[in-house]
């Protein structure tokens, strides 16, 4: 049995994994001015959407109770604002590094974890709310990061030549 | 500890459900004339992403052991050719009814799923392949699909005004 409860959350954290070095493998392939540019006609440029991938996993480990963000002056860049907002953004090669640096981090904290683990509340959710509704747990919170990873990364592949 | 194994099943098909569910949402506020737009300058159309969806949902059918594709037809022109290929598509109206029947159909047979039979083989793993790789089960062909839809999801918001 609990053989069987570890395959769907290897399953999860496969995607996650998966996800994340599609994503490193593309950014690692576009310039810093392919970056720059937007994904589509007024959209998001390449440089926003690395910003705000890693702020938003950035928050995951507060979220996933591994304690405080790394890099929280990014939120307001590039979570509370949207692109072409005025505010500064930090230059594209510290912003490679944060993003390299937040899912190393990430994956350090996920590979201590007991399966287990994965199944317990994460930080956004009373005791009382998770009383009732256990699906709100950190195995929800990865495979909605991993999705919303998922829908930018489709965006980004427009940068490419 | 059965309890506990839902859990991330639980998890996995509400994410489907809810990438489904905001797919339907988006492609009924885009008009046949927005459809038929490039989600970016060179790039697919949204009426080829529909059909694209929707044969690569219908061929779940057989992937997950429910039977065969309804519209096998589609393969052809939406997974082995791409767009402007000058294959003949079917109009948008049929695509549509196609898209909607499909995840219907997927969620019908969901429906009477027992959770334990997520981990079951998909049929695209030999049984001594999957007897090594347990992972390569139903449930993993479930979230690959869930992650594919949020990718073109991504890019399909590009056709909103």
């Amino acid at each position: 049995m609990e053989q069987q409860n570890e395959l769907p959350i290897k399953i999860v954290l496969d995607t996650w994994y998966g996800n994340v070095s599609r994503a490193d493998a593309l950014f690692n392939t576009l310039t810093d001015e392919q970056l720059q540019g937007e994904v589509s006609p007024g959209r998001n440029t390449g440089t926003y959407l690395l910003g705000h991938l890693t702020a938003v996993h950035d928050r995951m480990l507060p979220l996933l109770g591994f304690g405080a963000q790394k890099y929280p002056q990014l939120d307001e860049v590039f979570i509370t604002s949207p692109d072409k907002s005025g505010k500064t953004m930090p230059p594209i090669a510290d912003l490679r590094a944060y993003w390299k640096d937040t899912n190393e981090t990430l994956a350090t904290h996920f590979k201590a974890m007991q399966p287990g683990e994965w199944l317990n509340k994460h930080t956004s959710v009373s005791e009382e709310d998770f009383a009732k509704e256990p699906h709100r747990n950190r195995l929800n919170v990865l495979i909605s990061r991993a999705n919303h990873l998922s829908g930018h990364y489709g965006q980004l592949l427009f940068l490419k030549k």
